[in-house]
């Protein structure tokens, strides 16, 4: 089982909704809006993908973390490292 | 005019692309895909997204800055301001 | 116990490069080096700080969390929350 | 001429408080400070070298890109695309 099944239609709904300011960029782009606007809502919309990473980070640390650290054995260390290697990559990003 | 007409049709086709990589993550939420493969697909689309940032700041500064000096006066100095905050959002999001 | 005690020398040895780096700013800045090569001196520093963090975030995740999850009980809940809070205010910094 | 010089006084400040900044980051860890307490002050010294960096910028789009597209040539193209590169390496780092 996933980690995040409990917060499944949250996830959905926000990403649906970044969706919906990607294609708001593209209206924004096609009607030549000033660049500066444009990059304010790309900020918003990475902000709003950096959120639902977090999201998803919280419920892999809550439950994929914690439990394999439950079970014992070198399973923790696994996925600790692989937290820790997402968290790499969105410090990066 | 905008400063990015130039370059509308390479903006437009990334920001539709991101707009699929959106909803490639839905479909691995719906999946119920590790959540670490979903961190590392809103990783790629964060980092798509900031490529697009950057394509916008670099159009601005190539053509609202340099002809905001070329016509001397205060007008140069609203446009420098104006890609300093965003790219304090950028760096912040 | 903290959680970085193992870790300690490689982490004093970081943030002492570190001060140089910051040192050597001053030195660039104090010269006026040309701002653009002062701008990749201050990205490295930068780097090497948000290295630092993923270090000590990795030693939080094996050690907090993973006792803590261990011993049972909602200290773990205490301990994820800290740790994605942390790692919100470093996609943010 | 460097284009910070007007600011150098500012700028040294701010370095020299960062320079502490790191100082108290290697007494923090010397005592075994809470991982999560460090990290918070990893994040603080992150932002306010963020800040140096976008002070910097500004001064280099103000003078450097200003005064180049003023003096007409291509040295203006040169200057845009060294500050984009800039950017990007803060965005990343």
């Amino acid at each position: 089982m996933t980690s995040y099944v409990s917060n499944k239609d949250d996830l959905m709904r926000r990403l649906r909704r970044i969706e919906g300011q990607v294609r708001g960029l593209q209206k924004m782009v096609d009607a030549e809006t000033y660049c500066i606007d444009v990059l304010t809502q790309v900020s918003a919309a990475t902000r709003a993908l950096q959120a639902v990473a977090l999201s998803l980070l919280e419920d892999h640390l809550a439950h994929c973390v914690v439990e394999a650290a439950r079970e014992g054995g070198a399973e923790s260390d696994t996925k600790v490292k692989e937290a820790t290697d997402a968290v790499a990559r969105l410090v990066r990003s």
